[in-house]
């Protein structure tokens, strides 16, 4: 039993945040952030695989190492990536700084920044946003978190549940961040997910990087991977349920189901918040050898610009697809595969059905749109969610000046 | 010594060819061509990996897996693509039916095809159009026959040159086409180069394999590799040189750099007409610990859309450019990159230099414009051409219609 309710990351019992504005953003707008549970949480988190990873990518790590955390800095308008030494110490100085202020050990702190690559942190802006975040953080400050760490992003990316847990109620609930690699030099998928629910630090991390792997590394905006990617989940057991030690636990798939839920909801709603995006695409592979397959052919069609400029011009050109499915590297039984779009089949056992594209065009004028290939090649499947390429997004992206 | 000369397929000794408009292409240009060497000739070929490759890639593997070959027969307008057995047994009869109007093997026959994917090819034109093709076959042709490869190609691609081999004159010849994936659903590369140099089959089939991994298959447009792309090189002898039967050869070298010359250019050629392209971009990786890694780093450079469109807006965006190396997978030492954009220094041991970006302008307004990333990680280094991406490609991909 999970249901949806109001609330930010302050709904799980015993976390507090805020987001104030430090002037970093040249909008203006809300540019630091702090996230902490009242008692030492078990923490999980995934970062970038991108080898120009950034400095505070480098100071999360090590926090990561640790069994528990209880604090998330952040800033936007800033990357702090392309920075060398000198950013890993501004990095450090973060979390160092937050510790002090929250009288709690520095490894206990993950730092986390967006923005502009190339650029130093102005560190005495950053201080006084977290003194002046710190001083404001209550339950009631959700919403200004949320912005804090937008960048680009044309609406909030909120979710929170609630589920039953051996007998209590957890909460669960998750903020995200991210729109294309993102923006214009400004990086980043970022999504921070707190529960109050009481999970063992090593399940929990591998929870964390399963999860991932099933929802915002299934989410290809334009296939560029950022500098400063970073989940970060946060569980701090005030909701005293009995400790998840284990995945054989007979509760720890109740779980499993609401953190995939919260990270799969948000990854969506990243997909539809793609720059430009005029369509959000949901592509499903079945039919394939491994999952490694699935995700290959899925990431494939994914990316593909011929794909995605085709549904922009709502054109349903299963071409295009089946040629992606095919230069995937995923095996495929050519002369087997099938495809749909909405529901329509439009190739089977590798042939053009003849489907009258006309009997499409209401498919392909929906702003939701599903493609389904079966590669015909084994059992396992995949899905990844994507949007389309629009004039907007070149506008977007060449127009900007950095 | 090599010379640039004027002339097309024909210019190499004892070939013919012709290009005709069979009714095939709805515009009615040329759209059948066939290219036949006198004598049988030693023959290479490389094919798209796609695993959904078109009907006459099936067939044109057979030939090419014979020593000699003695024929191409081409049409445009329809890539006989997702066709299943039907498709097959088409290209096979266009095999057949040239071989016999030529007096030929059937498996001396190369057959390719590019259009539109998932219709069969209308087989009393083709024909039809082979047979004509066939009548009008003589040296004067080369450019109906570079006419009728072409779908979305705005020029023709062509290249001519005469090289010293062993005391004698032989000559190299190429043409090719490619526009992205390319257009609409009107796939591929193609690319057929001929000449009169004496060299033995197996020699012959290596130095294509090499020469493909160094010039067609350094060009991206979208990332899209096609169902039908197909390179063939056919080396009839009757320059009369002596003949090279191994890469020990004094003079496989000579041949060798002249076979890479004329692929580079035609591979060049493609990336300047990519769909929409308002800039040709190369983009150079040094320092790189394999041949491997830097082709990956570069081909991630070249893929970005966030790259590409940074170059349509000429901004010189070099974060993004360090972003997609790091995500490559290439080994790079994040430290110690350094990164150019037209001769300019923009990043040094992974920092920014700190150049004004105004100073950039004169290089970003150029057509031509080369970027430099050292990875700092080892020796070696690859080169990748590519174009950007405009609102054209957009309108050309999102606004045709199947």
């Amino acid at each position: 039993m999970i249901k949806q309710i109001d609330g930010w990351l302050t709904a799980p019992k015993g976390f507090v945040a805020a987001g104030v504005k430090a002037g970093i953003k040249k909008s203006g707008k809300e540019d630091v952030a702090v996230i902490m549970s009242e008692v030492p949480a078990s923490a999980g988190a995934v970062f970038t695989q991108n080898k120009m990873c950034a400095a505070p990518v480098v100071v999360s790590r090590e926090a990561a190492a640790e069994p528990y955390a209880q604090a998330i800095v952040v800033n936007s308008g800033c990357a702090n990536a392309c920075t060398g030494a000198r950013g890993i110490a501004d990095a450090r100085e973060m979390a160092v700084f937050t510790a002090e202020m929250l009288g709690i050990p520095e490894k206990s702190v993950f730092v986390c920044s967006t923005g502009v690559i190339g650029h130093f942190l102005p560190m005495a802006k950053i201080k006084q946003g977290i003194a002046d975040a710190i001083d404001k953080m209550d339950v009631t400050e959700g919403e200004s978190t949320a912005l804090a760490i937008q960048t680009t992003d044309t609406f909030v990316k909120n979710i929170a549940y609630e589920f039953d847990l051996c007998g209590k109620k957890a909460r669960i609930a998750g903020i995200a961040k991210g729109a294309g690699m993102i923006h214009p030099n400004m990086a980043t998928l970022l999504t921070f997910i707190t529960t109050d629910a009481a999970v063992a630090p090593d399940v929990l991390k591998r929870a964390v990087r399963a999860t991932a792997d099933k929802s915002f590394n299934m989410v290809v905006v334009d296939g560029d991977t950022s500098t400063n990617d970073t989940m970060i989940v946060l569980a701090n057991g005030m909701a005293e349920n009995e400790i998840i030690v284990s995945e054989e636990h007979p509760e720890y798939g109740v779980f499993f189901e609401a953190l995939l839920r919260t990270a799969q909801d948000l990854a969506k709603m990243i997909a539809h918040d793609g720059e430009g995006a005029t369509k959000f695409l949901e592509v499903n592979i079945v039919g394939a050898a491994s999952f490694e397959d699935a995700k290959k052919a899925a990431m494939a069609i994914a990316k593909s610009p011929l794909v995605k400029t085709a549904f922009f011009g709502e054109d349903p050109n299963w071409g295009r697809i089946v040629c992606a499915a095919g230069y995937s590297g995923a095996a495929l039984a050519a002369d087997r595969v099938t495809l749909s779009i909405g529901g329509v089949r439009l190739v089977e056992n590798g042939l053009n059905v003849g489907v009258p594209l006309e009997q499409l065009s209401p498919i392909m004028a929906e702003h939701d749109i599903n493609i389904t290939v079966d590669l015909a090649a084994g059992e396992k499947k995949a899905t990844v969610w994507t949007c389309d390429f629009s004039y907007e997004y070149v506008k977007i992206n060449g127009e900007y000046h950095t």
